[in-house]
């Protein structure tokens, strides 16, 4: 059964993921056919194993860092949410970005969908 | 045109309205036939002007503060996030609740739909 406790771990672990370099234990965290929009309105749906798993492959590689702004939010239902800052190495220098999560679960404690929402105002240089 | 800046406004004049008590302020920003699910996963969905107004009328009587606890998120799209701490008194006592919204825009920059993320183990007592 999935639970607030199940989806706190998971927000937690892709959390850990990038801050150990780990792209597989992130994957790993996805259903099958689960999709990515990240950011909201890029105008790019990641879906399924193999493009969320070359998704974090790269993203591992840019992600310094990412840092936890407040405690995790669950929901009453299949979603929880999170604020955090991601220090990125762009042009071999590194930038902030503020941003949320929101990521959808199935029974299983799966993610399913995931949204990200950081705009170009988030980005801080 | 809907911009970051003007979905930011939207979330901070949210806010205002909550420490302000002022629920017709807060509901001016919605959209005629808006959508609020609050918390996510409650079972029940508020639709329409009406029902909304009812809502943050009585909203405003129990909340006592809305304290943002890291900067407004936007998009690349039409929504932007906020992670937050109501204080809302509780059987006369007052009750922390840490919340993640995420409201979605019209193109004129009214909210079409808000989504509250929080569940049992994010309120502190």
């Amino acid at each position: 059964m999935l639970t607030e406790a199940k989806m706190k771990s998971a927000l937690q672990r892709y959390l850990d993921g990038f801050n150990q370099g780990d792209s597989e234990a992130i994957t790993s965290l996805f259903a099958d056919h689960a999709k990515i929009e990240d950011p909201v309105g890029g105008g790019q749906i990641i879906e399924g194993k193999e493009e969320i798993a070359a998704f974090y492959s790269r993203g591992v590689k840019l992600v310094k860092k990412l840092e936890l702004d407040t405690p995790i939010r669950t929901s009453h239902g299949k979603s929880a949410a999170m604020a955090f800052t991601i220090h990125m190495e762009m042009d071999g220098k590194i930038v902030l970005i503020q941003a949320i999560d929101v990521m959808t679960f199935d029974e299983s404690g799966k993610i399913i969908d995931m949204k990200a929402y950081h705009g170009p105002s988030n980005v801080l240089k």
